[in-house]
């Protein structure tokens, strides 16, 4: 944008709005960072479990932009692939990519302390905690914050405000007052909880830990993604409403019903199952889409201020730091701060769609396909050809989580991709002769 | 709702505001309404010119409900049909349905008004001008507002509130903090403007008054209502943004050379067309949608608040009209008012959703089809299908228009007829044998 020592605000210092300011200060920028809440190194931060993420290779190309990659990498256990258990405890394997290939649960307040203290060594960045956003005056670009550890107002002025704070963004908010701006929230079904598989005695992890579990029931599922400290966070996603729901269940004794006849592997693992399904949480899954994502050259929103997703991808956050990374790209390539704030939005408001498409998709695969033997067979064809022709075909999941290729382009070739193997497995005895050369032809002829 | 007496609240004394209240009131309950503009019947509303609207059945039943439908028929001038206007300035006629089936042309103003003084007959209906509802509190049920000629806060508890304040509902933007509330706002590319065709000296109309005229022509179009006072309030549609658009039309000159290469019949009785361009605002146009429309038995919203939609089925007072009929219908089938409210929002923003995909459909038919030859074909055998079976097909926009079919059956029954009349128009000579026994077997038998 030209100019430097430009005076910028983020609002919302969770993971994507410390990230960004952070790359902001590197490219010179004054940097304001107002938060609604306490300092989170400081204070305990009330709110449910704090849960762990799946970062994959488009949150670490931004992290490596912030130069926090190897520090981050630390924090992470790598997962390889998805192990499913089903009613009898059986487990199946699926490999996530090529050997190597993983995504890496990490623990979203380790992620967030880390990014905040390497904000901290730019002398260009100040926090601002406990700041509410109660308004924004498009005309004059001032934000009107209340200070709610000193009960008081606090007016500021900036050249431009990036609104980093999530799927419920007071920033966004004021935007949807403003002509032509499209927006759209719409909430799933289902709802979901926290729940825990703690450690053994020794520290060490009662399954499997380099690999995300999931025991896919249809309308129900449970995954689970380790920790460092030798526990897993568990998450069961679940009706809301309903003959099995979060409003049917009300006694310890229904929980522990529900679970013995639904996830009986995992149960034997959870000795504080029930305390903790009430004591933690309900929370709901909501998509949220706008169009634009900027008011001029003013406001931008990023993260899920701008794109909230379901979280059946493990993109969330991905995604989010996505946004940081190609605006930096994009920062040097435009002089006049309007030319960017509109390229920008028009490049990556496509992107945030195509992702909550996808994610809300494999919300579908995850709780009924991956249980599903001629969905593994479908995949395996895939994975087999892959390997043969790597430049004619990367698997969906490959393109959205190790490759960056935007989301928009990877939903089209997925869609593409759909279309050929919904052919090939209509071929009479696929099961016999997947992986034969004649297979592997007809599959390469559709391609060209 | 069982008990009378009860304290309920309309937000929005706008037409669909005015006639809930008058209904409501005819119920026993004790309505206060409030609204944020000064009263209309005393003072000028600054604002848009005052548009006219096209009242049709689903509304004259609302208004038969309230007791005034008489008087308000007085105000009306009937269209029989739409008159095309092509660029050479030959006319082209369609009726909207059956012989004396007509839409009414009606001034908004007049109709508030009108509807207004009945309410102020009843006892139990209070209006409070110039409050501008500020806050919802969803625990108390109270309702915040800021009184802005005695600059004072207001705050009022109610049983039941009701939400009819607009595309820009406030009472919405309360709820769509609320869990599992679905939202979406869409803005179409195109904006409006409104220009007159002044009446002649002599106080008559300068073209056909018995007629909705149509000026089509694919991105641009134009639309004339007829007023009582001689006049035609006339509304350009057009692109927002780019090569011909409002963005880039700047001067008189290039508005008279646009106007005269485009609508050269209409520029002839528009003699203030150039001042009245530039003195009038420029609006946009949005679709709203949202589910639920209640919160819990405490919030419900009705008219544009949860519906607002495209002018372009001249349906969107006619649908908010119909929500009160049909809340009206229903509150003596319900003791407890939560099961009336889960049922009314279950029931009827189906209906609001499909209402909206409607009118954006009737865009594209209004500006595209109506000059297509084609198209007007496929109407003629319509109607003389719908002729000779009357009870096997009544026309889309009969459906839509002339019945009180809900909009989610007339939109799915639209579809099916679509389909039929795809499959007879790919008929060879289609439009010599159109009226021939052998089509309309070929019809009956589609239908069956």
């Amino acid at each position: 944008m030209g100019e430097r020592n430009k005076k910028v605000a983020v609002v919302g210092a969770g993971l994507v709005g410390s990230l960004h300011a952070i790359l902001l200060a590197k490219k010179g920028y004054d940097v304001d960072v107002f938060e609604r809440r306490p300092d989170l190194r400081k204070a305990k931060i009330i709110g449910g479990r704090s849960i762990n993420l799946a970062l994959s290779n488009r949150g670490l190309k931004a992290l490596r932009y912030a130069g926090v990659e190897e520090q981050i990498q630390a924090m992470c256990i790598p997962m390889y692939g998805r192990k499913m258990h089903d009613l009898q405890g059986n487990l199946t394997y699926q490999p996530y990519g090529k050997d190597g290939e993983a995504i890496f649960s990490i623990s979203r307040g380790g992620l967030n302390q880390t990014l905040m203290n390497h904000a901290d060594h730019f002398d260009n960045v100040r926090y601002f905690f406990n700041h509410r956003c109660d308004d924004l005056d498009l005309e004059k670009n001032e934000l009107h914050f209340f200070d709610t550890e000193n009960n008081q107002t606090v007016v500021e002025q900036y050249d431009h405000i990036f609104g980093t704070d999530g799927a419920f963004s007071a920033v966004r908010n004021r935007l949807m007052k403003t002509p032509m701006f499209n927006y759209s929230q719409e909430y799933l079904s289902h709802g979901y909880k926290e729940l825990i598989i703690p450690p053994n005695a020794d520290g060490s992890h009662r399954i499997d830990k380099n690999c995300l579990h999931i025991w896919p029931r249809g309308e129900f599922m449970l995954i689970a993604l380790p920790n460092l400290d030798g526990s897993f966070t568990v998450t069961l996603f679940f009706p809301m409403e309903g003959e099995t729901s979060f409003a049917s269940i009300q006694t310890e004794e229904q929980v522990m019903d529900f679970f013995n006849a639904t996830f009986p592997d995992a149960v034997e693992v959870m000795p504080t199952l029930a305390k903790d399904y009430f004591d933690n949480p309900t929370a709901t899954l909501v998509t949220v889409r706008c169009n634009p994502w900027n008011f001029e050259d003013k406001v931008m929103l990023m993260g899920d201020a701008a794109h909230a997703i379901v979280p059946f991808y493990g993109q969330g956050m991905n995604a989010g730091f996505e946004d940081c990374s190609v605006f930096y790209e994009m920062l040097d390539n435009y002089q006049d701060p309007m030319t960017l704030f509109e390229k920008y939005s028009a490049l990556r408001a496509p992107d945030g769609s195509a992702i909550a498409d996808l994610a809300l998709y494999n919300y579908i695969e995850m709780r009924d396909l991956v249980g599903d033997e001629s969905f593994l067979l479908r995949k395996k064809i895939e994975r087999k050809f892959s390997e043969l022709y790597p430049d004619k075909w990367l698997p969906l999941y490959s393109q959205v989580t190790f490759s960056h290729t935007r989301y928009s382009e990877a939903l089209a070739n997925g869609e593409k991709q759909r279309k050929i193997m919904d052919e090939i497995m209509q071929i009479p005895a696929i099961e016999d002769i997947w992986d034969s050369p004649v297979i592997m032809e007809k599959i390469l002829n559709s391609t060209t």
